[in-house]
């Protein structure tokens, strides 16, 4: 291969990887608003289980983290950082308010095509640089924390209480 | 950069994914080890919530189907095939014998072990070929079904039931 073609090589394999995870991240996130369509609204009331937390808590809790990604790897402003007080900050039915499962359905599928459409126009090599919580004396030791490991770690976070979300059957 | 150069960021470049992947399956690992290494064996015959798998059951299909990729990747023998007929293939409940919860998690521990040594002797862009699940012409249109991959989706996979399996406190 000459020195063009291993270019290419690399931003191929670059690109590949991205779309593993960026693949990986939409199944989970298409499960569980599979799981959201077929579920009537005031279900979401119940506790997925005795004793624990409320599904719309932990769509609340999802919304939460997944849009904190925005500003971590450098996209944009987030969308709802008002929803951090309630659901990442304080556990569920510690408050009094919480937003209406409609309105968390709206800002689920907003954050997902905003995602989706940040997540298009991010070009592979940039998904390899640091992302905005490690500092870059850790990040020039530990590369692997760049912003596609983020991705990663959400999609991991998502299964997690996706598994928990659908103990509740409609 | 010179070929040399280039042909060493595409082998550095592999690596750093394989990395990225390989820990974050670790980390499921340690904390579902840190889970089990808490609670009482006797517990684990309990459901995690009312109606529910119970958590020998989950520990089993999680050992089932994590082993399951020890051929997928083509890495060698299944250590114990003998799990998918009960925790796979079957549900909760409906056969009599299980093993012990003490057998499950020398099995864990085992397996756990097993797959480290093997992941350690991969080399990068190994993981970058098609598994065993997937015929040559569809990898041809879809190289991002590769081993690692697979690896991705059971690190999902894993979350998801630890999600499940922390219900149970200790």
């Amino acid at each position: 291969m000459n020195t063009l073609q291993q270019t290419s090589a690399l931003e191929a394999s670059q690109k590949l990887f991205v779309k593993m995870v960026v693949s990986n991240w939409e199944l989970q996130n298409q499960r569980l608003s599979g799981w959201l369509a077929k579920m009537p609204e005031e279900r979401l009331l119940e506790p997925v289980a005795e004793g624990k937390n409320r599904a719309v808590y932990l769509l609340g809790h999802l919304i939460a983290v997944n849009d904190g990604m925005i500003p971590l790897l450098g996209l944009g402003e987030r969308l709802y950082p008002e929803l951090d007080a309630l659901f990442v900050k304080n556990a569920d039915r510690t408050f009094e308010e919480i937003p209406s499962v409609a309105d968390l359905k709206t800002k689920w599928a907003h954050l997902n095509q905003t995602l989706a459409g940040y997540f298009a126009q991010v070009e592979p090599d940039e998904w390899f640089k640091k992302h905005n919580a490690v500092s870059e004396e850790d990040f020039a030791r530990e590369p692997h924390r760049n912003k596609l490991n983020i991705l990663i770690n959400r999609t991991n976070h998502e299964a997690y209480h996706l598994g928990q979300l659908i103990f509740l059957k409609a």
